[in-house]
């Protein structure tokens, strides 16, 4: 993450400050539940945990807890079993995307194969669940499980509009809202619901954290699809441009092909069939972009989610958590990674 | 299945008799519960649910209820629960595999493809655990879980031994155990649970009836691995000797390799290294096996878990349930299918 703005607004340090001992007890809750009976699974566990990765998620169910009374012992656990479905979603997601690289190292399929890697999938998931059915907490359980299906759900739905130039906004904001947002507002009302205080989550509390949480998710993954295209190699950990090589049409290049020539239409075709950019280069992809104001409108479509989870988090008495959700917002939307 | 013996026994369709109402409310749950947002997914379960099968494990949840008071709705749900899990490890098997026919049709992932497979597959064990968290019972959310779990590792287990001769009487235990064996045993259990007496299945009886199933799975699954070396492909619904050309070592194999020369090790090997019987033709490979007794042993070890089963079963008073359970084993033992 970049630094956030001078001001009242905290820096991502100073965040990162609030959480980091709840962080290091989440890492160690993740080690620890990572170890299966075979060797396999725990090498990839592992392998996923050790690759980084910016720990929203579980930076945002202890946000959450802290903000409604402090955290127990269920957020750290919570933390861990977002963090383990967020890693069996993507171990799942390369073996579909046959993806190469993940956070600039190989994938766990290029490695382990997709044999191997639906299994270690599935052994994730079903781990995750172990952990959070020891809460004893059946909302918890409602609310993982029907977000889990959720995000299944939106993979399938990617995989049938792969290669299809014809994908409207709508088509892209569900797809965003099933396999982001949904988990960053799951994150923050199960932060919400391990608080502390027991029942100082109101339903009416954990509703508003989420709503917040799936308006900041929105703009991560708008921010990240932009990125797709404007950032370098080095920085994404993966090849730019990957997403249309992988036949998935995002927001900047929906907003551009609304204003393109036949000619520029044809251009992104020629993408889409050969799923590379040898005939059609990708710095012309990216002009065409520039031209048509796709980055701007998405750099504003995604202001305006961000703006909106501020205005949910200002709801709230200040506090230095409160001032984090806050500042995580900007952090989020001016993120070159 | 092939018809019982005569005497006290019933035959199958006796057996059937006493499940079918049960059983057809239980196909109308799957069918209500496998519909998705997502076309491909419902076309899938569809698919799969349509493909047949003996429907062994929701018959051992309907029998193990009825054992212990009567099928209540909650019965109906986990039956449908355990076919659908079922039915997801198979999706996922089949991508795994790489099978190209089940149950005498095209394999689900020859149809739509892995990727749609993996997520599909996904989907299915997400909505079993849907529905089973409405029964609001940690017990059997405990139950189905950890056998999830199980089932996952004896695929790694299968995975990391592809290929190998090494492979001793417990290693195809392990992997028997947890593929089989153990969902055969959580049926039992679940469906003692979910008896419509409540608390009329105390912990020794649903255990009793769990250990009753898991000696049935066990000479399930051995007689399986022998009918797919000895019946044929119209009758298995996939060409014989499928298990041995994926690199998989079954126990009446295993049995005549610790009797076999050199040179009979080495064909059994060539079939390993190639993938196929070309150079190793499968009559030789049978006639290996029969001539040191593979079959044979593997009869008779079977033959010993089904009477462990029989004894367990014969505990209980009699009645047209307890009889049909007991039934169900030498019916497990001597079908042709």
């Amino acid at each position: 993450m970049g630094l956030g703005r001078l001001g009242q607004t905290l820096t991502a340090r100073e965040i990162f400050e609030l959480v980091k001992k709840d962080l290091e007890r989440v890492e160690r809750e993740i080690s620890l539940e990572s170890v299966a009976s075979v060797d396999a699974v725990t090498t990839i566990s592992r392998y996923l945990q050790d690759g980084g990765g910016k720990r929203l998620r579980p930076i945002l169910v202890l946000l959450a807890s802290q903000l409604v009374g402090g955290v127990s012992d269920g957020t750290i656990r919570m933390a861990a079993v977002v963090e383990m479905i967020h890693a069996a979603t993507l171990v799942h997601d390369d073996v579909i995307d046959i993806a190469k690289t993940r956070r600039g190292r190989p994938s766990s399929n290029a490695i382990w194969g997709n044999h191997t890697c639906v299994l270690a999938g599935d052994w994730l998931y079903m781990q995750a669940f172990q952990v959070a059915l020891r809460e004893r907490n059946f909302h918890v359980l409602d609310v993982l499980i029907a977000l889990t299906q959720m995000m299944v759900e939106g993979e399938l739905l990617q995989l049938e509009r792969i290669g299809k130039i014809e994908i409207s906004e709508a088509d892209y904001m569900e797809l965003v809202d099933r396999k982001t947002a949904s988990l960053f507002s799951a994150c923050a009302r199960l932060g919400a619901v391990m608080g502390t205080i027991p029942g100082a989550a109101s339903e009416a509390l954990e509703t508003r954290l989420g709503e917040f949480a799936w308006n900041l998710g929105i703009a991560f993954q708008l921010v990240d699809d932009m990125l797709d295209f404007t950032s370098h190699e080095k920085v994404l950990g993966k090849p730019v441009g990957s997403d249309l090589r992988e036949g998935k049409v995002t927001l900047p290049l929906i907003y551009a092909l609304e204003e393109a020539t036949p000619e520029e239409r044809l251009l992104v075709g020629t993408v889409l069939t050969d799923g590379n950019y040898d005939r059609a280069p990708f710095a012309e992809i990216l002009r065409l972009i520039q031209q048509r104001h796709g980055f701007d409108r998405v750099r504003e479509r995604a202001q305006s989610f961000t703006e909106r989870a501020r205005a949910i988090i200002s709801e709230f008495p200040d506090s230095p958590n409160q001032r984090a959700m806050s500042a995580l917002t900007e952090l989020v939307t001016e993120r070159d990674h």
